[in-house]
């Protein structure tokens, strides 16, 4: 997995898999629903967590915070099982298509997906409107 | 858009809009079709590309390699019409769904998506895959 062999034509258009970490060794990861297309989350993996995303089948990440590898679902059984994995042009993105297990919700909230607030303008100023979208579960109950 | 001054919860699942920028003042953008859902493609927003796409209607980014202020389509005329925006839970990721005029492209090389090879294992090796989304438009033709 090293970009550094590989001419540009062949990082955009070829099948070698050279995906183009950032200084902190992890690259974006956009998690959407398998069956309705829909954004769930966004988060990044390290060589590690594509490696155990791939022999799982299971989602893992980095968790920034914890600084360690994050089993997604690991504690509160909602695990995201792996449809597809795409990669962008530049291959600095990846695009993870996944069916969301446990209570089908990828948020730590308890909705199904974190982008759960619209952006509207209101009297000339940005502000948040909730959408519909109701936690299926209470994180109190689960992260204990 | 100061996230300074209000709590942790507000933040979460409050109305106010302060989005989490980076160390580079930058705040992560998953771009996706309105009608169909796909992914487009992921790119970076700052303060002022926030205001000017809610301000034109059409997606701009902060460009990472020009260091400067991106009208997605302005060249190519491949404009982000935007549908709506959605933020994430934690505030540090935008979703932008859009109508991709023009072409109806997203990505440079003149794919619709900048998706368009997926991850498979081969013979225990990772590789990519191209998918049928064939190009749009020439970028020869277009980029000149």
């Amino acid at each position: 997995m090293s970009e550094s062999t590989i001419s540009n034509t062949e990082h955009e258009t070829g099948t070698v898999f050279a995906p183009r970490f950032d200084e902190s060794g992890l690259i974006t990861a956009v998690v959407t629903d398998a069956t309705s297309g829909l954004p769930l989350m966004v988060a990044h993996m390290n060589e590690k967590a594509i490696k155990l995303s791939v022999e799982t089948g299971e989602a893992h990440f980095w968790s920034r915070s914890r600084k360690e590898i994050w089993h997604k679902g690991g504690t509160s059984g909602n695990v995201l099982q792996i449809v597809d994995i795409h990669i962008d042009c530049d291959q600095d993105c990846l695009w993870v298509s996944v069916e969301a297990k446990g209570h089908g919700a990828a948020c730590h909230t308890g909705r199904k997906s974190c982008f759960y607030r619209k952006l509207i303008a209101e009297n000339g100023k940005l502000t948040l409107q909730m959408t519909p979208d109701q936690p299926l579960f209470d994180p109190k109950d689960v992260y204990k």
